[in-house]
């Protein structure tokens, strides 16, 4: 016998389908809704479709804008001729909020994997080799994720951007600031060894 | 400066309203939102207020239903002198799933809770008066939580049925069946020895 009634059953499946959100808990989420007033139940799902709307890709960077062109490539204040390539949106919040950073973006949206499928086609590539071919970039800076995949798919890129006059640069490698040594890997470790400057 | 377009920002904020998810979640989820298909947000969106529409309190046991009268309610063979009293709809589901219980329910909605300011005039207590007013219910089963205020609720609500000559019970305490006595609490094990029963 069904338990529930049939469009309270649906909006628990919707919701177990988001990433991280099991059986439960997309129970728990669609009887909240069901319990919100209509006025608030229809502004999320308006939100949903008002995002969907307006959100798309910067045709420079790649990152998700409601605008036609980003704030960051519009902002006539930012060196244009450095590129920090990231993997997701929101690796650039994370380098924006280091406020060290000047340049401009492109956001890849994704990185080789062949575990998942995921190939070169599959993320932002071809784009960001037009932006160099334009001649106008002096440095791209390869800033995915320190893992093997972030790995392989800054290897990659760079090899790419070799024959096209560009300095292809990669984050530093070491211990986080504010860490404990008797915690870091033995991996972070020896990179930090081998980067260690000057003081 | 603001990172994120303002439709996705509002988006990732109605995530974070909803129980149990927090910011970076909530994040998460919008995100993976807009990488959706269009045909499938939308779908999404048509299930908060397609549930919102469709799905309201039964007017004889308050469960949730899509039909006039729920199920349960509707259903002939079902004995109508005895009412399981349960705190939340999802507890119906867990009585039937067990296959013991051939009554009908009475849903509350909540349990007296003077902390988070839920008063007896909050759950639907008069309405479970009501039935029982009618004179063709024998018996009540509490069937609220083994917790506190599922206690202080059954307490509360048997004390304002004694004086209409129904037999009011409540859920027998005990050791969990497949559990192990060494791990069972203190209070649950003095419970399970108090109800002892003749084999």
């Amino acid at each position: 016998m069904q338990y529930f009634p049939a469009a309270l059953q649906d909006l628990a499946d919707h919701f177990a389908r988001l990433p991280g959100i099991g059986g439960k808990t997309a129970q728990r989420l669609a009887f909240y809704m069901l319990g919100l007033p209509e006025a608030e139940a229809q502004d999320f799902a308006d939100a949903i479709m008002q995002a969907k709307k307006t959100v798309h890709t910067c045709p420079v960077c790649q990152n998700l804008t409601d605008r036609e062109v980003c704030p960051i490539c519009d902002d006539e204040m930012r060196n244009r001729s450095v590129i920090c390539v990231v993997a997701e949106p929101k690796d650039v919040i994370a380098m924006e909020r280091s406020r060290e950073f000047n340049g401009v973006y492109h956001v890849l949206h994704g990185v080789i994997s062949p575990l998942n499928h995921i190939t070169q086609d599959d993320i932002r590539v071809k784009e960001l080799l037009q932006r160099v071919a334009t001649g106008e970039v002096a440095e791209v800076i390869m800033a995915t994720n320190p893992d093997t995949e972030g790995e392989a798919t800054a290897m990659y890129i760079s090899r790419l951007l070799r024959p096209m006059e560009v300095k292809v640069t990669r984050l530093a490698y070491g211990v986080p600031v504010g860490s404990q040594l008797e915690y870091a890997d033995e991996v972070t470790l020896s990179r930090a060894l081998e980067g260690r400057q000057e003081i």
